[in-house]
């Protein structure tokens, strides 16, 4: 083992991709192999605004790896959140995936959407935003993910959990994302997902770099030009240990024969262009980072 | 006098402002008619958070008119700011001009532009990103409203009070926006003044709206479409009451022999398109909320 460090290689690399969306879509390499695990030592008592808990959840708090931004918080039956008024959607979502919150009967066919009245009415989307836009009410905490109670899936519908998504990513790729996630709760005792929008620059014709995004309905929706997906998987029993995987995925039509290892990027990525900050409240969280 | 009131009339002319830049540089009729008065009532006391003082400033707090936002404020010795680390730039700066913070003997050659290592250097903007950008590093709080102080004014040359600014603009309208804020030292008590980026949505060929700006440097500052600054005029002696003006200005060449009040924008316009809210904390910090 030796100790996992940001080189100023991966910051190039981080800045590189940034650069070029299309870097994104190269084949990463074998997806355990760039994964590093961080090894569990005494895991520190997770305090004050951390210590946030589902309600039928035993086995951590959601937010037991930190804040990735402390902007507009609120706390739901089944995730927690950082919205972002300028854009009318959220900043990213954190939800906690476990085998005993994915069964149940909560029914989706409950759920409508809805504005989220605890944001000012200059920076709320409605359903009218998104009515004719051609683009789905995607949702960051995945609807699926919360069938162990009505309520926490209900939560999942304010329009503060959703972002203007591609219909076909969503129904497909995006999906298959969201599938790979639950399944994970077959290997790990803990999976913590992070969900949010990106806003990546492309080079225009006169070689500057430009971000570039569509804006929905009368309150201005920003369209994500990617969305990313952060996990951070967490071992149970003997095995104890913390891996990472981040995806970003495109918000136009992905073919879902793509395997999704292909959407796998250092974290560094998502960490630049975001805004966010992820690894240093792992560290805080998990003691030492290393890596395979 | 009667209640000023948001009416659906502002809002939708807010909407229709922020849909399309074009329309703000309508001429928006006499200055003085378009300002509402806030008659101040029995002033609150400012508490917590809001209890931000300058060290050589007795007239009144940084903050009495409330946090425009809540995300990565900064407390420097001549403003207070808010952080965007996805755009590496401030989300808002806020200053307090008057009489007796203008003059002294700070000397701007004595400045550098400096990076902020308060941010995380994957956030930071740096001087190698703006070199060779063709922009200025543009000033949100400016260096010549504090005179007063050498450390006040070196504050200024943070780029975390910095975005990158078209030279004309700087150079020329911008800078005499700066120069009516200390102008109306004179006349107001204290000037506070709020000054940020915005990235307006402008209706491309297919119809549909888009932001697009440039970022530039390796850490992909983002060059803002416009700026905007708030103006509360605060009255002195038996003229007690505050006044609200807000100006937007494109990130581009301005002609400055374009009258400044061509600029005036109604408040909501900023607050719908910078995601951050002004008017309900100075009804807060000052009581009811008139117009003249």
């Amino acid at each position: 083992m030796r100790k996992w460090r940001r080189t100023l290689a991966t910051l190039s690399f981080g800045a590189a991709v940034g650069a070029s969306a299309g870097h994104l879509w190269r084949p990463s390499g074998g997806e355990e192999g760039l994964q590093p695990v961080f090894p569990l030592g005494p895991v520190p008592s997770v305090h004050a605004a951390s210590e946030l808990t589902l309600s039928r959840s035993s086995g951590g708090a959601v937010m037991k790896y930190g804040f990735p931004s402390l902007s507009n918080i609120r706390t739901r039956e089944s995730y927690v959140s950082s919205y972002d008024p300028r854009t009318r959607t959220p900043a990213w979502v954190i939800e906690r995936l476990s085998g005993d919150t994915l069964g149940g009967a909560a029914d989706r066919a409950c759920c409508d959407f809805k504005e989220d009245d605890s944001v000012h009415f200059y920076h709320r989307a409605t359903n009218a935003d998104y009515k004719g836009s051609g683009l789905d009410r995607g949702h960051m905490a995945a609807a699926a993910n919360h069938k162990w109670s009505q309520k926490a899936m209900d939560d999942t519908f304010y329009l503060s959990n959703v972002a203007p998504q591609n219909p076909h990513l969503n129904q497909n790729a995006w999906n298959n994302l969201e599938k790979l996630c639950r399944s994970l709760t077959k290997r790990y005792a803990n999976v913590y997902v992070c969900t949010g929008p990106l806003y990546l620059p492309r080079q225009e014709a006169d070689g500057k770099l430009y971000v570039r995004y569509q804006v929905v309905g009368r309150n201005h929706v920003a369209v994500p030009t990617h969305f990313f997906k952060v996990l951070i998987l967490e071992r149970g029993g003997a095995q104890e240990g913390v891996e990472l995987r981040s995806y970003v995925l495109p918000n136009e039509a992905v073919d879902q024969k793509m395997p999704l290892e292909r959407f796998l990027v250092p974290i560094e990525t998502i960490e630049r262009a975001s805004g966010l900050l992820f690894v240093p409240n792992i560290v805080r969280a998990s003691g030492t980072i290393a890596a395979k």
